[in-house]
């Protein structure tokens, strides 16, 4: 990926620091994603970041890491401790900082007071901490959880502050802080970024067809082109275009999709940014006026779960049979009695789903999960099976893998071969 | 999890901060597991870690960022950048902190070479500049592959250099980098970490609760408490203990578990350190002989496949209905026709599993995940059962969380449910 850069009105570029808090950070109980996640965001709005920091849970450390982050950029994003507990003192440390005291708003406290109510609970009186706010400091319009977000002025730098919760992190970063760094920063060329998700090549095979393109575009400039493995969310092939005006920027990214789509060959695009598998299945069942049912044994209930995460799912999913107990497959789906892992069991399974949950089309699966053989049978091996309309094809795979990664492998290489024949 | 803390023999004990070297960590192209992996081996092995950084590829900045790191620690590991290409700069920039040449390993030269041989490869030139070593700097004994590791003394101070490749960092830093800290640090206590997973209190409430007891280990020393909100991994109470010896260290936090379990009661915690709701339910059907079945609608198969993440769940496990559609659940759970989100469903969908998958027990759960309202009912609203022996008992909550969420903390909730009651 090249790295998409600010052009800024004046003669620098904004820089933007990333400090993540929390002790157990620097143990290695939980894994820094947040400032990885924030890098390539800034990277993408086109605002340099240097320099990535992971502090404890430490009044003086944590205070000597935003002096030091200020004393070197424009800007610094805080990442956590901004909870209800004693430990959470990344607010005391910015007011600190700021030289303010803090002061509590009571518009917070009313926020963090209705949240706890619609639950039925009252406010534990520790919640108070986080309606406190340094002087002088702005709220985050964008405000997911209890934890409010804050835009912290330093003369003319800026500390930001955003819980460590992922999902509330992500959702102040991009509709709170992003804009106002682009704001400073006084952004004028376009970046935009386009992934295409595929299933059925490997990363390398993807790379050496699209080897020529690369070069091509490497002499040209303009737009890039980047892969990542992503296991069940397939592999992504990464567009990234840089322009000097919108117009131009989406005519450069809609002819680079075109051209790598006819190059590695469009069907096994399933998917564009944040479209998964799912998504699509269900879409093609949508436009044929299909509907879907499943049934699984070693996934337990994943390929359910993943169908029913896309929202509006419920007008072509009927449900699944989960049919782990080799008696639910033989009394509720039908499976003749003998071996579950079988080509004979996984077609009577994707019969089976299809008639007791009156639906047009499913998928079935039966396998060894592990990590130990069951029947006879090494784990890794899965007996999978599609049924369109009644007409059942059934293909057997085996994997190396542990028994998670056996599990997704399956999940998304099954709703593939769904894909597939309702694509054709 | 064991942590023997360090203690010097001179008056303070050893110090050690991270610098990993990587533009591509910076732009979150990928994500920073090393530092995290070393931060826990630094904590297990007793040496503190107060600041771990991501720095990209650029001398002035390397090197900024390992003086800053010996203006206030005894030791530095660097990761990455040791590489045969042009943008790995780890070894130059430590000759320049260190104030001397490079100069050329000939035994380096020849165990690169011998490598690539063995691969029935000539090396290329460029991997001469991995054999490059400064002047007073010592090899880590530990070279699985070809970037040689380095320990280079700084006074009487430490920069340690390892290759970014996983593999071959862990065994230079467990058999060369941490064998050389414990040395310098003089070793003698013994640190251990437990977590109780707790669910059913909130952060906040769980820690108003501890408060006294939080108050009177600050006190004493010896013993700390964290909290860590880890959605439907629960929300986890984390007790570490430091003392001499292994024995009194072991008694010093069972004592503490006990304590805790008496004031935060003890029915609330539902598993230790790795164990989830799914293996407490799991172990629970198990010792009382009974078999599990689930009937799930808004989860739409999240709750089987999170208990048949636990392998072993089948000898427990049967299976689940997933009745998406309302018609599944009236024809194949037999739900009486109605409202599908209300107690008279939620309860004939509990009994249901039981009867159509032949399971002692079961839990059973419908609602409104969202976006939408669904026959009028709000976005969050989910009703849940639980069937033992027979016996159903049923609950609602309303819950202010997105689709996700709401699946997620139905999927715990509900399971801890059926927990309570197994419990007695």
């Amino acid at each position: 990926m090249t790295v998409p850069i600010g052009t800024a009105l004046g003669s620098a570029s904004v820089r933007c620091e990333v400090i993540a808090v929390g002790s157990e950070l620097l143990l290695g109980q939980v894994v820094d994603t947040n400032s990885s996640w924030i890098g390539e965001q800034l990277a993408l709005a086109g605002i340099d970041s240097h320099y990535q920091v992971k502090v404890g849970d430490n009044h003086e450390r944590i205070r000597a890491a935003i002096e030091l982050a200020l004393s070197r950029s424009d800007a610094v994003i805080m990442c956590g401790g901004l909870g209800p507990t004693q430990d959470d003192i990344t607010r005391d440390v910015i007011a600190d900082v700021m030289g303010v005291p803090l002061r509590r708003d009571e518009e917070i406290v009313d926020r963090i007071r209705a949240m706890f109510g619609a639950r039925g609970r009252d406010m534990p009186a520790n919640n108070l901490r986080q309606a406190e706010v340094p002087v002088g400091a702005r709220v985050n319009p964008a405000m997911p959880g209890t934890a409010p977000g804050l835009i912290c002025p330093v003369g003319d730098q800026v500390i930001y502050a955003v819980p460590g919760v992922p999902w509330e992190m992500m959702q102040m970063v991009s509709d709170g802080v992003l804009p106002d760094l682009q704001e400073r920063a006084g952004i004028t060329s376009i970046i935009k970024s386009r992934t295409l998700r595929t299933w059925g090549r490997s990363e390398s095979g993807l790379a050496e067809t699209l080897h020529d393109e690369i070069q091509r575009l490497d002499r040209d400039g303009g737009i890039t082109i980047a892969f990542l493995a992503s296991g069940w969310e397939g592999l992504k092939v990464r567009l990234t275009a840089k322009a000097e005006s919108e117009p131009l920027v989406d005519e450069l990214i809609e002819l680079e999709e075109q051209r790598v789509r006819s190059i590695i060959g469009d069907e096994i695009v399933f998917g564009v940014d944040d479209e998964t598998m799912e998504h699509a299945v269900l879409d093609l069942c949508r436009k044929s006026g299909r509907t879907l049912a499943t049934a699984e044994s070693l996934t337990g209930g994943l390929i359910g779960a993943r169908l029913t995460a896309v929202p509006g799912a419920s007008d072509v999913y009927r449900g699944s049979v989960v049919a782990y107990a080799s008696e639910v497959k033989y009394q509720v789906l039908g499976v003749p009695e003998g071996p579950v892992v079988s080509e004979a069991a996984v077609r009577a399974m994707a019969a089976g789903a299809c008639d007791v949950l009156g639906a047009s089309c499913s998928v079935a699966v039966t396998g060894v999960a592990g990590p130990a053989p069951q029947e006879g049978v090494e784990p890794g091996t899965v007996w999978s099976a599609t049924c369109v309309d009644g007409a059942i094809e059934a293909s057997v795979v085996v994997m190396p893998f542990d028994r998670e990664r056996i599990r997704q492998f399956t999940t998304i290489n099954t709703l593939n071969a769904l894909r597939l024949r309702l694509l054709g």
